[in-house]
C-alpha cells in the first residue's frame, strides 16, 4: 500500500518544526515508516536552492523569481524524495509544502492564485497531501517566539507584518475552502494544548486509514 | 526611444561568444548604447542559479525542475537587468534566451511546448527579442570545438549526441517558423566568414530601424 502524505504549515514560529517531531514519534509509535522532510529545500539541489531564496543576500528577488524557485525545489522535492518514499509505502511529514506557496507567494507576494495552480498541476501531477496541520496563531505571537529562537532573520522572516497578515489569511482562507483535507490548530496556546490537538488529529486520521 | 533586444543562440561551441563581441563593437560603433548578458545568469541571483543548472554535481536534476531554474533566473534578468535597459534606451545582447529553453529544456529534456510558451507567457509579459541570430552547425563540429576550449564540460555539455541533435533541431524549427526575427548563420564556416554573415544581418537591422 502507498503511504501518506502529511504537511505542517503555519507561518514563523507557529511551532511547525516543535510539532513534527512529536507527530513523527506518533506514527512511528502506530507502526508507519515515516521520512521527514521540509520546503524549501530538502534534496541537495534544493537546499541549495534555499540558500538563494532565505539569503538576505538576495534583497533584490523578484516575486516571480521566488515563486519559480519554490517550485524549482518542490519539483525536485517530490519526484526525487516523495513519491519514491510514498510508493514504497513510507509515510512522509513535510515541514510546509504547497500551501505555503499560496500563502506566502500567492498572498504574501501577490502572485496570482490561478498561476501558482497552474504550476501546482504540472509539477506536482496530482500529488496532493493527505492530510494537512495548520498550525493558525495571530502573527505578533509568532514572531515573537521565532524572535526568540536563535540565529538573525532570514530573507522572508524580514518582511513586515502586513506581509504576513496576508500569510494568515490566505492559510485560513485554503484550509477553510478544504476542510477534508485541513485541520486548523490553534497555535496561540501553550505547547501541551498544541501537542493534544495535533495528536487527536493524527489519531483520528489513522483511525480513517484503518477503517478504509 | 526604446532600446532593442539581440539574441544569440546556438549550440555548444558554435562561436556564439565570440560572435557576441564583434555585434557589440558593431551595434557601438552604430552610436547605440550596448548592454551585453547572459543565459542563465546575469545577475546576483541568476549567476547562482546557473551554478545549480551547471555544476556536473547536481546530476540528479529532474527535467521540471530545470526548466523551472532556467524561467526562475530569466524571470531575474528580464525585471533587474533586461527591461531597465531597454527603457533608457539601450540595446541589449543576450548570449542565450527564451529559444534556448524551448531548444534545450523542449527538443534536448523533452518537456511540452506548451508548458515552455506558458512560462514565456507569464515570465517574459511580451517581451520578445527583436532580432535573434541562430548560430547553426552539425552538432559534432560544435562539439570539437568546444572540447578544443579551456575548462571542463558542465552538467548540460555532458550530454549525449542525441540530447543535441534535438536541440539542433528545435532550434531550427523555431527558427523556420519565425523568419521575421530569426537570421539563421551558417556556422560551421571559417570564423571570418561566419563574422561576414552576422555584419551583414546586424547591418540590415539596423538599416530597417533607421528607416521605421
Ligand atoms: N505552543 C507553544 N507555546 C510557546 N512556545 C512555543 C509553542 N510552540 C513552539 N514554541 C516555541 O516557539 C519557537 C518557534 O517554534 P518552531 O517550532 O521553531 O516554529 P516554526 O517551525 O513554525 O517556525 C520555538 O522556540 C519553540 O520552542
Ligand atoms: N567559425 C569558427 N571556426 C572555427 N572555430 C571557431 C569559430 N567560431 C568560434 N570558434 C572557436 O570555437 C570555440 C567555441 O566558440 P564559442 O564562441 O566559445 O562558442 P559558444 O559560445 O557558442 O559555445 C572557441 O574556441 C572559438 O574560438
Ligand atoms: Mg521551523
Ligand atoms: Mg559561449
Amino acid at each position: 500500500m502507498n503511504g501518506r502524505l502529511i504537511t505542517l504549515e503555519g507561518g514563523e514560529g507557529a511551532g511547525k518544526s516543535t510539532v513534527l517531531a512529536a507527530v513523527r514519534a506518533q506514527l512511528e509509535a502506530a507502526g508507519r515508516r515515516v521520512v521527514v522532510t521540509r520546503e524549501p529545500g530538502g534534496t541537495t539541489a534544493g537546499e541549495a536552492i534555499r540558500h538563494i531564496l532565505l539569503d538576505p543576500a538576495y534583497q533584490g528577488l523578484f516575486p516571480e523569481t521566488e515563486l519559480l524557485l519554490m517550485f524549482a525545489a518542490r519539483a525536485q522535492l517530490v519526484r526525487e524524495c516523495i513519491r519514491p518514499a510514498l510508493d514504497r509505502g513510507d509515510w512522509v511529514l513535510s515541514d510546509r509544502f504547497v500551501d505555503a506557496s499560496f500563502a506566502y507567494q500567492g498572498g504574501g507576494r501577490g502572485q496570482p492564485a490561478s498561476r501558482i495552480a497552474d504550476l501546482e498541476r504540472w509539477v506536482l501531477d496530482g500529488l496532493r497531501p493527505d492530510l494537512t496541520l495548520l498550525l493558525d496563531l495571530p502573527v505578533e505571537q509568532g514572531m515573537a517566539r521565532a524572535a526568540a529562537r536563535q540565529g538573525s532573520a532570514d530573507r522572508i522572516e524580514q518582511e513586515s507584518l502586513g506581509f504576513f497578515d496576508r500569510v494568515r489569511l490566505a492559510y485560513r482562507e485554503r484550509a477553510a475552502a478544504d476542510p477534508g483535507r485541513f485541520r486548523v490548530i490553534d497555535a496561540s496556546r501553550d505547547l501541551d494544548t498544541v501537542l493534544d490537538q495535533v495528536r487527536a488529529a493524527v489519531d483520528s486520521f489513522l483511525a480513517a486509514e484503518t477503517v478504509s
